[in-house]
């Protein structure tokens, strides 16, 4: 079987390997699909080569078909599932609080241990769900993403006739977006790549594009105009970048939250007086929890919110390089599946 | 009568004044005691020329005797009261909640409009809250920022069992710890000013002192060995310095809450990584509803918490701009009340 291996250095290659053999209570999966995510380009360029061994399998999107399962595991030959990615301790303060998602010795599979960019992969069947049919290959490889942006709106409390700010119409804010509209929510969302803005638009969503000159005052205007001066009851930062973050404590009304969802490696400058003089709060959201994932799950199988136009195209597992290359360089892609199946 | 005008330039000039005339509503004080504050330091050093008028009057922390109130207003001359120094519209969307100390249009008496710092001063009936025989005049003039301090507390849920960090030992800092350790929880401040970590311990309070060597984490090897590792469950920024705020984020447990008390004139470096990572709430902290200073007024009167040792002396108002420079100069001092009854 083949698998891509992280050699450092901005650097995939894709090499023979043994099939796994699984241990006692895992089974063995038919890798499909497998979904390239902003914390894969975090990889690729190195942020993260503390935890991303060299030689590492990354992958943490995931779509495959069970080979073998334990007898009596429930699962069987043939099912659908999807991976939830988390290896978690059992015994820290977070597990024992209810988020093992957030565990002091979390590892994530295709992180810090190997994940799916393989033929093969052997995993705890604790980690699988299953599927239904009414979400294909592709469609299923996007449950993970629509499960962080599930959480992500749960844990804002976004709720029906709230006006919700998103920074960044990535694959993470465009479900974000799509998610909140469900709930009701009126969405505004901050985007400048031209690709994401018309495919943003092409779902029906509000898009706003700023003007780098106007240093991030017209958004802050464009949502005073929508909300009669008060500013927004929620925000979401997932671009990661320091003109979001400048901003995001700026367009929210008092009371109001905010959600960073980016990964930010550095300290970033933040506008901490509106944080007093409104008495905001901002508030960090990770992964997810298992409900996360069966909302994520019901919202598509239900056409609530359609996944598959995020899909921009399938490549190959030994294109994965070419992949990362072409969506660190940014263009006309939101997300890209990595197609073990073809 | 006297009042103390700003004159902009860290300037305050002393001079006389014709006696109030009530409006309608209004009752007339004749002010005893007015708190120096941090906002009257920032006043003072021109960071609020944008809000304080050139010739105005500051002071906002207020203990005063009716002179003369409105007929059935519920005051009568000689009642001893304190001054919940607030002016709001009742009309926004903060109003409307039910929060109108964060007000759209607020203006804080002794800021936006005139305060305290006069001998006599006509204040809506309104504003006034009367204060029991058992706080004496010095100890009513801290209610003030005891209700800064019981909001802070209240606002980030403390309670019984709690770790708690507290970024500066100042007045407010000092007044959060003692009274989250009222409800219950173990407290660390952390301080560098020698006379208020003096001052902090002879309250029984435990004091870090901070080596600049060590970049701040030694407060975090401190924090996780009191707390097995896990963080503190809740810190307050009372401080508005780089290094605290830089440090802030990093001595919080998962699911832990960071309270930003102080105010942040300029966007400061912010380590976001465990906001995310470990899914930290941030909020900021205002001023107080009324709840809040009857909290602080019954917590003072019954000793649960000692305000009169904060009080490091008394000036008169003639020596407001000798008070703000020694202040400003940090050294051993506390609280500093101007004394308008000697």
């Amino acid at each position: 079987m083949r698998a891509s291996y992280y050699r450092g250095n901005q650097t995939f290659t894709t090499g023979a390997a043994p099939v796994p053999t699984p241990q006692s209570g895992e089974a063995l999966l038919r890798v499909r699909r497998v979904g390239i995510c902003g914390t894969d380009l975090h990889i690729y360029q190195g942020h993260l080569d503390h935890r991303v061994p060299k030689g590492g399998i990354i992958g943490h999107e995931t779509f495959a078909e069970v080979a073998e399962a334990p007898a009596a595991s429930g699962f069987a030959a043939g099912d659908r599932v999807v991976v939830e990615p988390l290896w978690f301790c059992g015994e820290c303060r977070a597990c024992r609080m209810g988020a093992p998602y957030i565990c002091y010795r979390l590892k994530v599979l295709g992180v810090d241990v190997a994940g799916g960019m393989q033929d093969y992969w052997a995993v705890p069947t604790s980690r699988l769900i299953k599927v239904p049919d009414a979400l294909n290959d592709d469609h299923a490889a996007l449950m993970e993403p629509l499960a962080i942006a599930t959480h992500d709106v749960k844990r804002a409390q976004v709720k029906a006739g709230d006006a919700v700010v998103v920074f960044g119409g990535g694959p993470i804010g465009c479900l974000i977006a799509l998610v909140s509209r469900h709930r009701g929510a009126r969405v505004l969302v901050s985007e400048v790549n031209p690709f994401r803005v018309d495919l943003l638009k092409s779902l029906g969503l509000e898009v706003f594009l700023p003007d780098p000159a106007a240093g991030g005052r017209d958004l802050v205007r464009a949502v005073n105009d929508r909300t009669g001066g008060d500013g927004a009851d929620v925000a979401f930062e997932v671009t990661g970048n320091a003109a979001a973050v400048r901003l995001m404590t700026d367009v929210v009304r008092v009371w109001g939250t905010i959600s960073v969802v980016a990964i930010h490696a550095e300290p970033m400058l933040v506008n901490l007086y509106p944080m007093f003089a409104r008495e905001l709060t901002m508030h960090g959201s990770r992964l997810y929890a298992r409900e996360d994932w069966e909302e994520a799950i019901r919202l598509a199988s239900a056409g609530a919110v359609p996944v598959g136009p995020l899909v921009s195209r399938r490549i190959p597992l030994e294109d994965l390089q070419k992949g990362m290359e072409e969506a660190l360089a940014g263009g006309p892609v939101m997300k890209v599946l990595v197609d073990l199946a073809g």
